[in-house]
C-alpha cells in the first residue's frame, strides 16, 4: 500500500481536483491568504465532520465523505437563499494517514480490498470534487494537519441571488408571524432512518432502504429551491416576512427554531402531517422495527430539508415558484405546539446530548 | 466538578467573551448563517489547532489554547497586510468535557486545582476574546462537535488597509527579483525554543527563558506591521514589488518560499546573519544544551514573524516607515542558497515529517 508521506503529496492531490481559478478567487491556493472578489454581501458558515461523531468509516466510502462533509454545508447557504462562491478546507489527517480508513472502507465492501491511503484520499477529494464543480464553487485555501481522526472543518460563503438584476435578501429564520404557513422542501425522517439501518445492517441497508441510506451518505443541499425561495421573496417586496433554514437537528427540534420559540417569540406550531406524508421507506422501517412513525420522522435529523415559514395568503404563489414546496401546518400564538391536533413536546438531538 | 453537558452552555458561555455586534456584521451569531457587508476585495485564511499536534495541555494553559488559536490566523492576514475583519470558529470538544484538559492544566500549576471544565472552557474563550477585542474582529459564527482530542478550526477574514482613503494592495509571496532586500519583522528560532524549553522543563521554563516561552505560547500577529507595509507599497505605487510572508515552518522552509524558489524562481537567497541577530534566549539555550544557534534559529517555526522581500534602493524608506524591519540579506540569481558566505541547504518544517 502506497502512503502519503507529506504535505505535499496532499497539496498535489488538491490540485488535481480542485482549479485554482474562479471568478470570485483573485488569488487562490498556494499563498498564506486568498484574495477574494466580493458582493457588498455574503453569507458565511461552517461545519465540522468529525469521523465518529458525525461519519462513520465502515459504511461511508471516502468519496462519501467528502461529498457530505461539502454538502451540510452548502445545506447552510441553501438555508439563507445565497448562491455558493467559495470554501476553505482544514483537513484532519488521522494517524496511520488513511489507511485504517482505507481498509474499514474495504471491508464495507465499497471501493477495492487493496486500496490503499492514496486511493482512499484521491476518491474522498473527488467526491467533494464532483459537488463543488456541480456548485461551481471554489476551494481557496485551507489547513492540512495530523489528528487522532479523520476529520473536516469546512467555511463556505456566497453571495446573494439575483432576482431581475437586483441583489435577493438572504433568508433567516424567527420571522414568523401567527397565521403564517410553515413549509418544507425534502423529505425529513429519511435520513436517521437511513443511519439505523446502516448502523445495523452495514451497506446492506441500501437492498431495502435505498432512499434512506442516500439521503444519510449523500444528501442533496436544496440550493436551487432556496434561491429560487428567495428571489421569490424579493419579488413579493416584503422579503423580511419569509423565514428559512435547514433541518440538521431535526424537525422537532428545529421547527421552534424556525419560529423563534428558542427566543420567547410567545409563537407555537400546529402541524397536520398525515402519515402519507412520510416517505415509504421511513414507514417501512418503522414497520419492520417496531418505531412510531410520526415519532421517527420528526425526531430524525440531518435530513438537510429546508423548512420556512410565510404569509398563508402567499402560499399558492409560492409553490408555483419553488417545486417541491409542501405545506406542514402553520404558526400559533401561545405555547403549546399541536400535532395532529394533539398537544406536542418536541424533542431532538443535541450535539452534547 | 461542573460539567459543560450541552451545546447550550457552550453557546451561553461564548455569548457572554464575544459581542454579537460588529460594523462588519450585518447578521450575527444565532442563524444558519452569518451575513458580513463586504470590502470589494478580502482576504481569507483557514488553521488547525490540534491538541497533542500543536500544543499540549500540561503546559498551555486554556486561556493560551484560546489565544494561540486566533493568533496563528490574525498573522496569515498580517502577512496580506490585511485589516481583520471576522472570525468563525470550529471547536471540538473533547470527550469528557474538557476535564481532562482542565486537570492536565491545573498539574502544570497553571489555574487552580480546582478548575473544572466550566473555567476551563470560561477561560478558554476569554483568552480568544481579549485578542479579538484588541484587533476588533468579530466572532460570526461556527460549530460545536464531540471529538477525540481538543481543537479548533478557525477561519478568519480582512478588508485591505487604507492608505490615503486609497484600499492598500494585499501583499503576497513570490514576487522578488534578483537584488532584493530581505527583512524580517520579529524574532527567529525564539517559539522553537520555547517549545523544547517548555517539553523538557513544563512552565518551570518560563523562569529561565521567559521571552521563549512567550513566543511558543502567546505568538504576536505582526498586524500593524503588516498594514505598514501594505501600505508602503501602495505609496510607492508599485506594490507588486513588496513580497510578504509570516514564518510558521521556520526561516529555512520559509525563505525559500518568499522568493518563489518552491516554485523554480531560480532564485536564491544570501543571508548575513551574525549572532547578535538571534535572540539572546535563544543562544543561551543553545549553549546550555550544546546546539548550534543558528541551526536553532533558522529551523525554528511557529515565530509568527514577517518575512518580506523589496527592492534595495527602498530599504531605508521602509525602515523609516515600519518600525521593527531588520535585514536578514538579498535575494540572489542561481538556486545555491548562501548563509554568512558558505552554502545553506535550508530545511525545515513538513507537517507530516
Amino acid at each position: 500500500m502506497s502512503r502519503f508521506t507529506s504535505e505535499a503529496a496532499f497539496l498535489v492531490c488538491i490540485d488535481r481536483h480542485f482549479p485554482n481559478k474562479h471568478p470570485h478567487m483573485i488569488r487562490g491556493r498556494g499563498d498564506d491568504c486568498a484574495v477574494l472578489a466580493c458582493p457588498e454581501r455574503m453569507s458565511l458558515s461552517s461545519d465540522l465532520f468529525i469521523e465518529g461523531v458525525h461519519f462513520r468509516c465502515s459504511y461511508f466510502s471516502p468519496a462519501d465523505v467528502g461529498y457530505k462533509s461539502l454538502a451540510v454545508n452548502l445545506s447552510d447557504l441553501a438555508a439563507a437563499g445565497a448562491v455558493p462562491l467559495g470554501f476553505s478546507l482544514g483537513l484532519m489527517v488521522p494517524t496511520g494517514g488513511g489507511e485504517e480508513q482505507a481498509a474499514a472502507s474495504a471491508q464495507s465492501g465499497e471501493g477495492s480490498a487493496s486500496m490503499g491511503a492514496e486511493a482512499y484520499w484521491d476518491a474522498f477529494f473527488e467526491g467533494m470534487a464532483e459537488l463543488a464543480r456541480e456548485h461551481n464553487v471554489a476551494l481557496t485555501g485551507g489547513d492540512l494537519s495530523k489528528s487522532p481522526m479523520l476529520g473536516v472543518s469546512v467555511s463556505v460563503w456566497g453571495g446573494p441571488a439575483e432576482a431581475e438584476g437586483v441583489a435577493a435578501p438572504f433568508l433567516h429564520r424567527s420571522v414568523a408571524q401567527a397565521g403564517d404557513c410553515i413549509f418544507i422542501v425534502g423529505e425529513f425522517g429519511l435520513a436517521r432512518t437511513g443511519f439505523m439501518a446502516l448502523e445495523s445492517m452495514g451497506r446492506d441497508a441500501e437492498n431495502l432502504y435505498p432512499a434512506a441510506v442516500q439521503a444519510h451518505l449523500r444528501p442533496v443541499p436544496r440550493v436551487a429551491e432556496g434561491q429560487a425561495i428567495a428571489r421569490f421573496a424579493a419579488a413579493k417586496g416584503e422579503s423580511g416576512r419569509i423565514g428559512l433554514m435547514d433541518i440538521s437537528d431535526g424537525l422537532a427540534r428545529d421547527l421552534p427554531r424556525l419560529i423563534g420559540a428558542d427566543k420567547e417569540s410567545g409563537l407555537s406550531v400546529e402541524l397536520e402531517i398525515p402519515e402519507e406524508a412520510v416517505h415509504e421507506e421511513v414507514a417501512s422501517y418503522c414497520l419492520a422495527n417496531d418505531l412510531h412513525v410520526l415519532e421517527q420522522a420528526t425526531l430524525g435529523g440531518e435530513d438537510y430539508a429546508l423548512i420556512g415559514s410565510c404569509p398563508a395568503a402567499w402560499l399558492d404563489e409560492l409553490c408555483d415558484a419553488v417545486p417541491g414546496v409542501r405545506v406542514l401546518g402553520k404558526v400559533a400564538e401561545g405555547e403549546v405546539h399541536m400535532l395532529n391536533g394533539l398537544p406536542w413536546e418536541p424533542k431532538g438531538f443535541d450535539h452534547f446530548g
